[in-house]
């Protein structure tokens, strides 16, 4: 339960909040006294929206850590990643929307190649593309072992995910992928003696299917990684008393979404109109509205200043047909930080912008950006306070206490 | 105890500290780019004061979360009130002097008219006066019980407070106000089995004080609710080394100062000179003066920007009265905010400010209001810091290790 304090307090209302996320919002100047890539971009409405709302910055986990996505939007949603900790295998399952529950044990899998000495000579088969890679994942479908049930679904590419299902599963469980080539897989290992049945179990499993994979040229082999099961974390209508909606194109943040019980969207194309269209056409059926935009993230990865602008400024483009709906409650922030500076995630606090017509207290500050935010109203907050603060500005809190 | 590693560090001075609360201080604009309820009041004084001394915001309870009254001072005090729970029975009862142990169990009682079936036609008693209930308190004093001692004493008006004192009690009970009329009040009822001897002997209670009110026309019948115990509060003196003295007007506030062991200070009138002059009596015998002012709260609740902005240029101009005992620290701030414009109170942060001519450090805010004290340099802060930082500026704490 991410809040003890706040369910007691829950209230109905009619209103409706959008948390509206640029993966990796956050950046740097790359020289001294520029701009960050926010600061740089054109941005009108967030501007407007900055005026008449309340800026801040937020801390995703602790201040100095620099946090991967799954973490990152955990926090956003209200579960703190140091108490919840979610493995990648869990995330990739959802991802790709196979059912989890809780005892399920699920894991990321990755085709690879090996030699004849059983050796991996490519850790990732030949990237091969993912048309190869369908029919070899149904082999893998058809592998069962006795006393649990096995489901294995395509990721992309070399990859793939299995969940098992059966009595007593434990996912204390260590990788098969040594990391480097010229050595063969490791057996599943178990971290915990109590783990030790499930790694007898994904063993036998993983001879079975090397068997079916025997005669292939590329993916004759495979490893296992990010074993985790269900976290168990509390849905979003029991924390929150929300019905809550997941926009977003990228399997692994539809995947955090639906173990917090969001009902992922589905729709078609993948541009910041698309998504708002998405919105518009459940906007009636849900009250919150989580809407993920990914390439803000993908360009500071690739080191691209320009194409992280390019991406921010057009969100701020297609943001008028998002307020069309008329949302009582606006969030524009990030997961995290990936200054293009950088290539990489960074541990740097994330823009905020707080818009909240009716309630939102306003500071002096009159555009989004990071040096505005870190001169915010609302302060250098945790990202854990981000749902706390759109139920209160979405009048979905009682008073605590008399 | 608030704070476990304050009180090793505690250490005597002679320093005086003022904690003026301004009820409900926080507010919004009332139009777009408008100024707030403090921003709006003329203060010289105060302006004066945050041009020497250092703002802040504060955050009263948790980011979101609207406070009521007794938490949010309890929060000021240093006693977090997510792990003091403390029940509104308890506050009404310290509030009218009575005394309450730990292991008593109070409630706050209403008086209320009956119908010929015993189903509740006014659940105020028709809001009798004070004069009217007087004798009928009287009467329900006279009331008791096998095997415990209860106190009655009047509130106000239709509202009286009742203490348990016996072996064994348990304060886990529900109300007996259904909220509404047509229907009988409930019986009391225990939450939890071990409360259950408890309920039946404030049923018994209940039954006996209804038949010395039969021959009542308005307030034949009564309801109870807010069930609680002394929560055990370290006292001021033990947790901070201070002989703390209450001024308020109010018994709410009075009662929660009680609880945390000041005296609370009598004296004639509710103005702000009414109560600045009670400190100035009393100014040798305490270390620890807590003021507090109503107005801008009830102000702020009746929707009156203008008045708000009166109660707090009140405070302004008696300032000089209570800046002339000299106090080493003094710190203007608010409980929670109640913006006019809302009605109610609210999650915004509060203003803060802090004024310490020895030992404040300046920021470059020049005027106490929402705006500045988001950029004043203590930042936001959790209200719980309120009385650290009094002590740290009256040296009152020595160094933390060597």
């Amino acid at each position: 339960m991410p809040f003890n304090y706040l369910k007691p307090l829950l209230q109905p209302a009619e209103s409706k909040i959008v948390l509206l996320i640029l993966d990796g919002l956050g950046g740097l100047p790359v020289e001294p006294g520029g701009p960050t890539e926010l600061e740089a971009a054109n941005t009108p409405v967030m501007d407007r929206l900055a005026s008449e709302g309340t800026l801040g910055q937020t801390i995703p986990i602790r201040p100095g850590i620099t946090p991967g996505s799954g973490p990152a939007h955990l926090s956003l949603f209200g579960y703190d990643p140091l108490v919840y900790d979610i493995g990648r295998g869990a995330l990739s399952a959802s991802g790709v929307g196979m059912r989890l529950e809780v005892g399920d044990v699920a894991a990321r899998g990755n085709f690879c190649t090996l030699d004849d000495d059983g050796n991996i000579s490519d850790r990732r088969a030949g990237r091969i593309s993912s048309e190869e890679s369908l029919p070899l994942v149904e082999r893998l479908q058809a592998v069962q072992i006795p006393g649990v049930q096995t489901e294995v679904r395509q990721v992309k590419e070399y990859r793939f995910a299995i969940v098992m299902r059966g009595e007593g599963l434990n996912p204390e469980l260590e990788d098969t992928d040594p990391q480097r080539t010229g050595v063969p897989p490791l057996p599943v290992k178990a971290s915990v003696p109590a783990a030790e049945p499930t790694a007898e179990l994904f063993n036998r499993w993983v001879a079975e299917a090397c068997k079916v994979l025997a005669d292939q040229p590329k993916a004759n082999g495979l490893t296992l990684r990010g074993f985790a099961t269900h976290p168990g974390l509390e849905p979003y209508e029991e924390a929150y008393g929300l019905r809550a909606a997941c926009i977003a194109v990228y399997p692994m943040y539809r995947g955090v979404s639906k173990l917090v019980g969001m009902d992922v969207i589905e729709f078609d194309g993948e541009y910041p109109e698309d998504e708002f269209n998405a919105a518009a056409r459940v906007w009636d059926d849900y009250d919150f509205f989580f809407i993920h935009i990914k390439k803000t993230d993908s360009k500071g990865e690739d080191g691209d200043f320009e194409g992280k602008v390019d991406v921010i400024e057009s969100v701020d483009r297609a943001l008028p047909q998002l307020l069309a709906l008329e949302p009582d409650v606006l969030i524009i922030t990030g997961d995290h930080s990936t200054p293009s500076s950088m290539r990489t995630h960074s541990w740097h606090p994330v823009p905020f912008l707080l818009w909240a017509p009716s309630a939102a207290r306003p500071d002096v500050q009159t555009q989004f950006g990071e040096r505005a935010c870190d001169m915010g109203g609302l302060g250098t907050i945790s990202a854990l306070d981000t749902m706390p603060l759109a139920l209160a500005h979405a009048g979905r809190l009682n008073k605590y206490g008399a």
